[in-house]
């Protein structure tokens, strides 16, 4: 096994930021987070590394985090990603592995990944991206708050999808660091038409059930 | 609880219909196996039951299944459901709660649910229903063939979704009589546009993972 990646949050300072920062610093890896105002991501961050008994989540403005992290996590919600990655544009280095953890949740005010000409929000999403940056896919059905909950096992997939066979298996090499997490690779990019409904059936299941964690796993492979 | 339901099996000769009466079968329930011709549904019906080393499957023609039947599976390939539902039109009493098994997975001759004005073919099947029939989608993310292999545990869920909560109910018992197999409410018909796609996908997980019964369990419920 390599050293653990050094694992950059954009948009970091959200319930989905917090939740992958957590579970990823606890399992070693280098993380840092990223907001477009240090003192937003400084004050998350102590809140984070209090929670953890050590100081390994680090802050930083968003272009300070581009600049020094090898896997990029986007996760502002979908409602403000494509203005995040037009914002970043130029910060972002050729070659580098962008993971979508975003979620176009149909709402009043927003779209479900139905009603995006392109199928679903990563396909959206990578439209806008500079050539050599790679949309991955990956995280979409997990709740974020399971993730804050660092008690809880996760014991579900984690749906990997992408273009670029390289990229998918840096991602899937990442999910692997975090204990109960398994990488399951579903394809090209198009399988998120797919991921972000079932996330929308989630949110479903969890208003029948009373929960708030229901997520996936597969059987049989 | 109540005694098992009479299943009755729709097109039932199929790798779909076989299936799950071997399932209902070994669980105890009384299953009857429709098709056009009674001759093929007794052909198959012979073979299911020297299987099992018992005679508790029953051929029929799919009339005379309609007539003996509390709970109706519609196991016909998804080309051939529109057709079914048409030519049976007639014989569906009032008040029949139909199960919809069938995936319109997408090929180069035949649509996916994305294809589909209503959104799904379970939505598309229902307009095509008498008032007083309800459908219930339920057992299309299992694949047919797992469940026709009676020595492998199927250990995970049966997703269910309809509009009438009665018929969903009586969907669910019925699921709960497969040991292995758990129910779970997705809410309204149109939740079967998701379902679909999960078909797809774990059509795609076989393939890159050389499996052939991918299959999903909801964790956190």
């Amino acid at each position: 096994m390599s050293s653990p990646p050094r694992i950059g949050l954009l948009g970091g300072t959200g319930i989905e930021g917090k939740g992958l920062a957590l579970r990823f610093a606890q399992a070693g890896a280098l993380v840092v987070v990223g907001s477009r105002a240090r003192e937003r991501a400084a004050a998350v961050v102590q809140e984070l590394n209090q929670r953890l008994g050590h100081e390994s989540i680090h802050p930083a403005e968003n272009r300070e985090m581009l600049a020094q992290s090898d896997l990029v996590l986007l996760t502002v919600p979908f409602a403000q990603a494509a203005d995040a990655l037009d914002t970043y544009r130029n910060d972002f280095r050729h070659g580098l592995t962008l993971v979508d953890a975003t979620v176009p949740v149909k709402s009043k005010t927003t779209p479900g990944p139905g009603d995006l000409p392109e199928g679903s929000g990563s396909q959206f999403l990578a439209k806008r991206l500079p050539e050599g940056v790679h949309l991955v896919g990956a995280f979409k059905t997990i709740p974020a708050h399971i993730l804050a909950e660092l008690e809880v096992p996760l014991d579900c997939d984690v749906f990997v999808c992408g273009d670029s066979e390289p990229d998918k298996a840096r991602v899937m090499d990442a999910v692997r660091v975090i204990p109960g997490l398994r990488p399951v690779d579903v394809g090209g990019l198009d399988a998120a038409a797919t991921l972000e409904r079932m996330t929308a059936l989630a949110i479903r299941i969890n208003r029948r059930y009373k929960s708030k964690g229901a997520r996936f796993r597969v059987v049989g492979i």
